[in-house]
């Protein structure tokens, strides 16, 4: 195993080195003083990247999937009725986890290569006259396909027909490296993890939780004791955690933050921009296209990219693990072997991006594709010169 | 914040040096096949710390609470009847998670200091002529209280009528140093963490399920997704994982099972064994005693000790980490400032414990204590010296 | 700061992640048995990349400028001849340091881009018939022109004439990544330091010595004590040192030649000389030529590029580490402002090579020069992918 | 090999978290600006440790024998008389090294355990009425019998008979862990390592040079490259280093230099005078002397300890290794075998300081000393606890 290339995977992503350092942390006594040195500025710079002055920050010892279950058995009973569309495989894979947890989800089918079906969205609620539907699921950026929706757009359906549901977003692949507005969205329950847009390793569900999605708690039958959100809040409140937190991510979370706000989130958001706008220039310049249906639906922070007919993308990923120790990720569920996916989200720069790039070109060339070598490189290179300062993160 | 004294707290637990450098990885492709080079170890090295061969295990990005969550959220159904005692603070939490999930938890109440009631087990075993009783639950090693109790004498009572409960122990202060027979005892659930006795940062629980806990699962209807046995068992066979797992604190697990089969189980429980007698025999120069109420049931893992009258042993630990920077456990629940603990589980030597008594006697002495400085020092000292090899881990 | 971005300074190299941890050590007891556990090793693994079983290896604590003076202080005397070139900015280093030690150094001026002047060190060993030469240096590669000489060659020069003269060799940007037979060229004294092909951080200069240049150190004159070879040999055959041994470095020798030994000799060449070659190829198709003169004098360490009149190389190196956060190497000297340089030895794949390529692209293109954006990393790709397996080292 | 306990030599000391984090960096351009941003602040840090403000601060990649080398090579001549008291290992290895460079030594024989032999320095330079003395030599801390001079009296002999020589200071095993005046005491070179009070590995020879030494470089006339003090300060004015530096000890330089700051130095002096004086107690306690000859030569950075008559101090040493995983330092040249030392310079916290008293005494009772077990820790704890705030470093 060799770790003197970058990761193209859509997260794990590739972690700085003050963020190993902050990670890498001695045993410290959770219990003293010093935890609260670590953790508060931890959630404070969550709430900052979030934007939401007005939620609380939960912090699980899990994963993004752990931070779904958070989010529903918290706010839910069993039998409830959940509203979800189904467009790529991790909004598949919520639906399947809320089912399992004995909700009703009325689940919208939707391309996988499209957003959430806003007007869809809007049609369900409209309908629902006696507010049955208890929640709104809905996954922002679908690491799958790389499409990036338009949460907005979801909190005026419900806003139209002043709909009670809660509004339940997956932010994982999205949150640190895409913009995200807790409070003007009025999203309740936004669930992310470490190892994506905050930089660090997998281990730590981050969850930000609305003042009514905490009045939900009260009522919400949906067992759970790990993943309690009273439980946790409780806790801190006296500098505390309810059970053994994860010292050294926290400590690398409140250096995530730094980083990002450092930086300022603007200019991270411009620089997952661009970089992303580069990959997206080389795809065409491949002659294919994003899995993104639409302009609108491009996600800055993967691209998922579809091979000519009679090619397997898979094969790009593994052909490019072995020859050239590169990681990319490849297709999931209905548009397995039909795609392959450049991650570009977390810690990437410039000159990173081309080498993934530029080796898909290899790896493609090696599989027999009709591609142009340095084809899709030049229209990155010619993309990232015109379009401002490429430096690596300032604050790194 | 100073790193510079070893913790004796009961878990986290002082991390090995090569242990620190096994978790703290670049970013790894989990979906790749170099995932199952770390994982497979790992896993392999457990059963033989846990000493079983037929038991599988499961490894889930949580800590020890989401271990005892997934024990019974795994096996059990709402309304399920339960055994459990209650004898310290640990105890009590795993009952009061098991209530919070809806089982019926037939409570039986002993000792802070007092082990597993065996008698009252068989008692309640053999009254329970209809077998309502679904599972037994047992706390081998009480952290609160510094008791170990002996599971192979439950598993007595249990065989003793025959009795079909599932039998689910929380290993969690225990397992990796002090000796656990998962088979032996016919344990179905065993549940650790990572940060006790393999020496790593929280971030895992790590469970022990035997094939009857897994056949146990075809009919248990207490909902799980991110802590399914199936889900994970269904992925490892395939070398994944259900979701994005903590890939350096596995590669740390496979460290440490190699660092604790290379010193030797037996010499790692020796090893326990002659450092906390040195801390008992330091205890009772100070003319205190342990919290556990008698010998039988003394912890090799942690000293949890009794203070005189009229003293507050909470004082005990705050002013040993404030003056000499030295993290001691206080008493919880009905213990609290009566009993301070000095943890010396995991990664600890026969001189790291040497400077925990030796501060605990000038924290004592400074809070006006009729203490003996270096009294405690010496009886451990003697003892060390008389038995056996001290030096540190051989394989660290 | 950053580090996201690999460097392309022709050392100190890249440092993979294993040396990085192997160097990062708490601290040992250097007169303690286990230090010889570290230095045995590391002696041993040199002697085989130096390819010597009858020379001496000698470490310091210091750099490749320490090796050079260690080499001339040991083995000669005051107003002592030594016959040596200058065609390069570390040649000129070298004599300067000889000049400052007394020695009377018998410069052959030779062009920057050319090689040793093999024929004009022969005509001067031949015309030496009383032998006052005393030494003969030669670069083996000229970092600062990208120029490798053959160094077979010059011993040949000296059998000819049956000369007697010490052979002093710098290898310190060759060892580790290009061929170094000290044994089979009849090198007397070979100097490296840690930060080039074996991928260390600096602070070592490595040198072996051969018994002829041990021998030489009974009369030779100049003083030395820092850097003496007896007092170095005298304390490793007891396994101990001199002074304080920098033994984190030692102890990242050791895993860097274990890293080299495991890759194998010939697959690290070949691999260095499949990136070198890609990036010549980039070179050609930018319409520019390296520095070196003639094809066989290129070097597989490092890329010295000759750019076009009324462009000042210098002003890439700037912009590429302002705007794009990469290393190149400023020209030095004669050169400085004509060239500018690709180091590519030690730790580097081809897709690291590429992202240099691209990025050199980008801030030519940035400056005004008639270059065609991919065109480089085009034709290095082509030779990547036609040329082997890239994959990363195997052993890291 | 174990880390999990501290380190008693006198160097290499035990290295803080931070400062590990600190020298483990990756590559980075030291041709480039972020160069700067390191050494400058560790070069002004260090002024600051030494109590300077008109010398000139040069670090050279290499160790404390190194910079004694630099002291004498950069302001002497070949034949220049130079005085020096031979009075430990250090100072005897010194004037060895003063010979061997040519210089005509004039040494004064004193006993191991005394400090400079100030009265016999002021006579030789009353005597010298010619001033053919061209250098005092003076070694502040013997490390080899922890014996502390005082500097300031050497400089008082010179003063008193207004004698030119240049005053030479070896502070290896003093500076940064107790008090050190450059200016005040008219040192013209003081010379320290990176691996004692600085809590570096080895590495760095840390130099001092006040203008009077750096005027003497312009006819001094031994030979120097790689340790010229002129081609050290012409580089650094630019921002620049004359060959490649060791920029990962040099940040891990500017690291060590904040928290001795940021500790504040009296109050770090106070810590070594508090753990030393423990250490002392102890040593009576156990019937046993400090090799040093009084009270006022006492060493806070190390204590060699007189072993009774009939016992071999080195087993000591040896058993502590072996059987307890623990390593003091040994004696050397003539009181070989009649000590063994305890190093507590540098990272030292009262609670570390206990654990190798106790362990000496462990030792000290297996080989059939006459001890009472935990006597030394009992007078140890008794001056730590009515000696102030004992608290780990409060800046790591």
């Amino acid at each position: 195993m060799s770790f003197q290339n970058p990761v193209f995977i859509p997260g794990p992503t590739n972690i700085p080195e003050v963020i190993r350092k902050a990670c890498d942390m001695p045993t410290l006594d959770h219990r003293s003083a010093e935890f609260r040195k670590i953790f508060d500025p931890a959630v404070a710079g969550v709430k900052k990247v979030l934007k939401t002055t007005s939620a609380e920050i939960v912090i699980f010892p899990a994963s993004g999937t752990g931070g779904w279950e958070a989010a529903i058995c918290n706010t839910l009973s069993p039998g409830d009725k959940v509203l979800a569309a189904r467009h790529g495989m991790f909004s598949h894979r919520w639906i399947d986890l809320c089912q399992r947890h004995g909700l009703d989800v009325q689940v919208i089918e939707a391309g996988w290569g499209d957003g959430v079906p806003v007007d869809a969205y809007a049609k369900a609620l409209r309908d629902d006259t006696d507010h049955k539907i208890k929640a709104v699921l809905a996954t922002h950026n679908e690491t799958a396909t790389g499409v990036l929706s338009d949460i907005a757009q979801v909190r005026k359906a419900l806003d139209a027909v002043n709909h009670p549901a809660l509004f339940l977003v997956d932010g994982v692949s999205s949150i640190g490296s895409v913009d995200f507005q807790m409070d003007a969205w009025g999203v309740d329950v936004a669930v992310t993890g470490s190892q994506k847009g905050f930089m660090l390793p997998a281990g730590l569900a981050i969850v930000g939780v609305s003042q009514k999605a905490l009045a939900a708690t009260e009522t919400a039958q949906l067992s759970r004791t790990f993943f309690d959100f009273n439980d946790m809040l409780k806790s801190y409140a006296t500098g505390g955690y309810p059970y053994t937190p994860a010292v050294g991510l926290l400590n690398g979370l409140a250096t995530a933050v730094d980083m990002l706000l450092e930086e300022g989130l603007d200019t991270v958001f411009a620089r997952h921009h661009r970089i992303a706008e580069g990959v997206r220039r080389a795809v065409f310049a491949w002659g294919m296209t994003p899995c993104a249906n639409s302009p609108e639906l491009y996600s800055n922070t993967v691209t998922a990219i579809r091979v000519p007919e009679g090619f397997n993308a898979t094969e790009i990923v593994t052909l490019a693990a072995k020859t050239y120790g590169i990681a990319f990720g490849v297709g999931l569920g209905e548009v397995a072997g039909k795609v392959f996916r450049i991650g570009h989200l977390g810690s990437m720069t410039d000159v990173m991006a081309l080498s993934g790039i530029a080796t898909a070109e290899m790896a493609m060339a090696d599989l027999g594709y009709p591609i142009t070598l340095g084809s899709g490189v030049a229209a990155a290179q010619d993309y990232y010169r015109s379009h401002g300062n490429a430096t690596a993160l300032a604050a790194e």
